[in-house]
């Protein structure tokens, strides 16, 4: 099994900048599910892994279940994959390396949740809430208030709905043109 | 990035007989698992997916976390990523499938059982139980009684502790060879 990006993620992407606020870091995973929906009609949840002081950003995902065929490739996991496969490490906390984090234009699922605790970064962002995804039709998984508390206690700091709006608006997108709910 | 079994694997499994039974299909995971210690040094869980109905193994898996330097790799994600290319479809449950279930050597984590949901697996089974993996110094993640009851509430049947004492030995064999426990 080949685990790869569409062709345009990388022309779409800017690798030489930094992503230095927040806000900056959402855009990009919102641009990304934007993206994923007019380019391949695909899922509208995109994702990127940063270095977490300097904003250098070390590898994106988007959703690639149907392209891919595959339930386990959200956009979160494509960006923890390939972020680990740039760093040579299966864990982002590894020694050596900078503190990482993930932002994510969605809220993550269940499985998502607990790929971040086992990644190594240190702190989640993420734009749209669960609600606004179940609202679209797509199920969660069971994440409760307990499973953030859980990773809280082991150290990553969890920060949620930033330019929420945007990130409805593909979610919005997705819905007019008749995108599939792959997990239904 | 490519996701590929071990060599081994292929020559370790049986491919051509029914495991008709639960046992059956657990001793095959547990035989993974201890493969895996043995031949690779890696984590001690294996996992298989099945045709529910007539006991056929559709794909196995074994922990890759530290052979492919991805934290996402655990034996249950490998089965159904491997599954599902054998398929050809994003969802165990497509519209022609048969019935699929996941047999696994220890109770899936947060991440695994959020994948579980995903895959359109019908029921899961599974030997060792949290607990013992923890005793080892395995983090098994966010799960909770709720989980389980949202999996059960979309249809997944869910059967724990066959060949626990079994499965249980294969982590005594990774201690007492120092296995390195990667999500300490």
């Amino acid at each position: 099994m080949v685990i790869e990006q569409p062709a345009w993620v990388q022309e779409a992407v800017d690798w030489t900048r930094s992503y230095v606020t927040d806000e900056e870091r959402i855009r990009l995973t919102i641009a990304l599910a934007r993206e994923n929906v007019v380019r391949e009609a695909a899922g509208p949840f995109g994702a990127a892994v940063f270095e977490r002081g300097t904003g250098r950003l070390v590898a994106v995902g988007v959703n690639s279940v149907v392209r891919l065929r595959s339930s386990v490739l959200h956009g979160e996991m494509m960006a923890f994959i390939l972020a680990q496969e740039r760093t040579g490490s299966f864990s982002l906390a590894a020694p050596g390396l900078p503190a990482h984090e993930l932002a994510t234009s969605c809220e993550p699922c269940a499985m998502c949740l607990g790929a971040t605790l086992w990644s190594g970064v240190k702190r989640l962002v993420f734009a749209a809430h669960r609600e606004d995804a179940e609202d679209l039709g797509f199920d969660e998984g069971p994440v409760f208030a307990a499973s953030y508390q859980y990773l809280r206690e082991r150290g990553i700091e969890i920060v949620g709905g930033l330019l929420r709006e945007e990130a409805r608006a593909v979610f919005t997108l997705y819905r007019s043109r008749g995108g599939l709910i792959y997990n239904a």
